[in-house]
């Protein structure tokens, strides 16, 4: 929520906040804005090759790939590796924002590591302390470090306890691969409870988005997403929203979730969807 | 060239000489911009809706019924239509950017008045004082004028001189229906000029750009262009480049030219053409 | 009145017809501002030195010799010459806006000819063209010219008939040193008049401020100066204000105004103020 | 160190990081900072009310009552009040930035109660949390916020544990009236301390900074303020500096430190002090 966040944010609701000019941001679509037709990596390129297409030269290209609350959208491997390759030819350095699907929340530590691209910078958050204390770090290469001493520091900078919980968890979900392993399991679980309340409201046209453990069922309109969240509140459920218009009930359990919490969580979720969409039959666990 | 204005052009050639962030202003792509099937209108009303497409709410939306500077593209008076629509109905102003465009270039006074789009403000200059003296008047209904006496003078507005000119320049030639019917003849001419040009040149794939009296040849790269450039003024004839890469050689002869000073003109053109794409015709005359 | 010129005035009258943020300007206060006692070219210096200032090292410092519409303030050349020393040290360029002091106004052509300063950038406009055409000129040391060709220019820069009617004007008036002699009595016979209406009115304690022929008289309230312009134009003189609050009454004569001219204009001012501050006795001519 | 908060700092180093214009923000002098004769409050007030000084009429008027980064500097009661009386009258909300200064830092729970001034907006951080946890708070009056629910959250706000441990921290030490009484007193002798220091090295003419317990010594020149740090470094004590050009010696001791450990670090602040200034004589506590 700081002058330099907001001013790179698309959500006009956080923008509307500040009161002064954001500059120094172009904008360009994500892959499939436009519909599935419409290449937005070439449109980028375009753009950044055209001297009078009014984008100044970037200094770095931001971009998550899976948007946390843009709506849960999904860039494919090719085209982040076209949007890296378009930062290297122009100049500018790839910042990759993993501050929602990193930590392992697409399967891997860092969700780009399935793709072959190589972020100058990236940046992580959220679960990364292991224990829900306040951490944030920005990695980037050596050689990209200009700061002088002390030039960007801060008085609750470097929280020891969080660096020793965050090392922690590292140590111990990291080291050993079965946790990777795990997550790609829980993935999967989600990625079929979750078709399984669209396909149990066909009708509706739910659409599954996302990637791995951040995911959430578009239901087309933030209205009614506010209903399902508040009847899986009714039942003990706390349950965010992600989209534009918040039309997207996004699901961003614990990586380290057990079992039948996952299961009575998302039975809640279908309990909650059947409710307000007005399904007669019960939705059963799997 | 002013701060103001380079914010809202798209050249970074001009943009580039300044030094400092320009900011409150967005970009949406022209019409065509992404090629004949990308409906470039619909992706500006998607991003004007969407409020979490990081395009914030516009005061105004300035627009070129033809690219003067950007290469001679024209908008259809649908595009127009739609994208004035799309200011009403998200609350901006809509300005149409006439100073190429208006005085009769593309036919009647106003280059919209065939669209039935009614701007909220329109911008006018170039020959509007009739006399080459400098003049430039921003048009805006009545309520729009929100300036406190004297907030926005200065030594050297409402020049005397030019007024008298600009004045007699209006009624000399507008109170007369026939001049808008010789601009259209003209403009007539000058289009088959140009493909005749372009025919000549079958292999070098060139294409007439523009409307009325404001057209040109994209020859399709710039330094291309520039060698017509040169070899035109060889032949004692001054003309100019436009568009993004400086590939568009562009006819604005003066809108009152005599028709064998116009032939004479066009054809240094087409022999400047033909010397650099070594054709071995000469090109005749009309 | 464009964004870059605006950024750089102090009149918030003239700031607040724009409506966006104007950066990239510290200001720092005119010689004498805070009363004779305090040094402003001091407090400048502490705040260039001090990097805990909140000043940022600056590109250029921007002066007039004599504040046009700031009140006909007048800088010394002792304050000018720690000004200029001050950009000197701290690498920035100095910037002289002689567009109202400048053209022989205070009696040499340039206003700071007798200081020693020699500015990096002079800004001339006004009088120039000698004609009352719109001419402006920006001379630059030329190692300071950094633009690509044509990355800086418009359809009205270069107006030849400015160019023609300013060369006859220089040539004219400034080939023979006689005419600075002139200006230079002019302004001596301009400072005896407003003083002798200063002293016709010793109780309303009027200041006569400005040097040469950028003269006025400061009444002390901008309500007043706008009564005695009100007589003045009774009396079928035009004569304009200055000054954060208006309340200085400006006499900017042209620079060969003829004798009698002068006599009947300075006449009629006289009889205004007087009309205004009710002076009982008839103010006679010199 | 956000984009925000650096537009506002006046420190040139951190501002130095960013790399883009920090704009809406207009700086004043600080109480004192033009040296005991010099009004600065009457300065701004000169600058505000004369709409040519080219500062914009502010939204907010923004203080420390004692310069925490800025060399230790104290506005005294009647300058806060004179300041606070300014932004009433020019419509500005008075903001207290009492990171440093607040907390019982000078005393009273925020360092303006003994001054009769009621701020707007105040900022509270550093030992709020009682438990070096990160926790700071914006307190402003209900009616000021204008926030719509969620419009400026975050994932990290309302950090759980802080809120307990902050709670604690105000109930265990506030609710008794003895512990402003104990902060008064170790600032007596944290005052008398440094005196005695500052007494010893006469000739080096050190000025004993601050208020209460956040006090320091300015010693005049930043790399004799790092060899004293340094000095002290060596005996087992951390200790950082302050000022435009860390030139002062600070103590921002914790508030609730025993006698022996604060009488301990003081002596060695003092022998870093005598070696480094090179005085023959041992430092005697107290």
């Amino acid at each position: 929520m700081t002058l330099g966040a907001l001013a790179a944010t698309g959500q006009g609701h956080h923008r509307g906040g500040v009161g002064v000019a954001l500059p120094n941001v172009s904008r360009a679509p994500y892959a499939g804005y436009f519909g599935p037709d419409a290449d937005t990596a070439k449109m980028l390129e375009q753009m950044l090759t055209d001297p009078s297409s009014g984008m100044d030269a970037p200094a770095a290209i931001l971009v998550e790939t899976v948007q946390g609350e843009g709506g849960l959208n999904v860039a494919s491997a090719q085209w982040l590796r076209r949007v890296a390759a378009l930062a290297r030819k122009h100049g500018a350095l790839l910042i990759v924002d993993d501050i929602q699907a990193g930590c392992g929340r697409t399967g891997p530590f860092f969700s780009f590591e399935d793709t072959g691209v190589i972020p100058d910078i990236v940046t992580l958050a959220k679960s990364l302390s292991g224990f829900g204390l306040p951490l944030a770090v920005t990695l980037m290469k050596p050689e990209l470090d200009a700061w002088k001493p002390g030039e960007h520091n801060g008085t609750f900078r470097g929280n020891g306890h969080a660096f020793v919980t965050a090392a922690a968890a590292l140590e111990k979900f990291w080291r050993d691969p079965e946790f990777e392993n795990s997550l790609r399991e829980r993935g999967r679980y989600l990625d079929r409870r979750l078709n399984d309340i669209a396909d149990k409201h066909e009708e509706d046209e739910l659409t599954v988005k996302g990637r791995g453990m951040i995911r959430g069922i578009d239901v087309g309109d933030g209205d009614l997403a506010s209903e399902i969240v508040a009847a899986a509140f009714e039942r003990g459920r706390v349950i965010e929203t992600s989209g534009g218009n918040g039309e997207v009930v996004k699901v961003l359990a614990p990586l380290n979730i057990g079992e039948s919490d996952f299961r009575r969580g998302l039975d809640i979720l279908a309990e909650a969807v059947a409710e307000v969409l007005g399904s007669q039959t019960a939705v059963a666990a799997e």
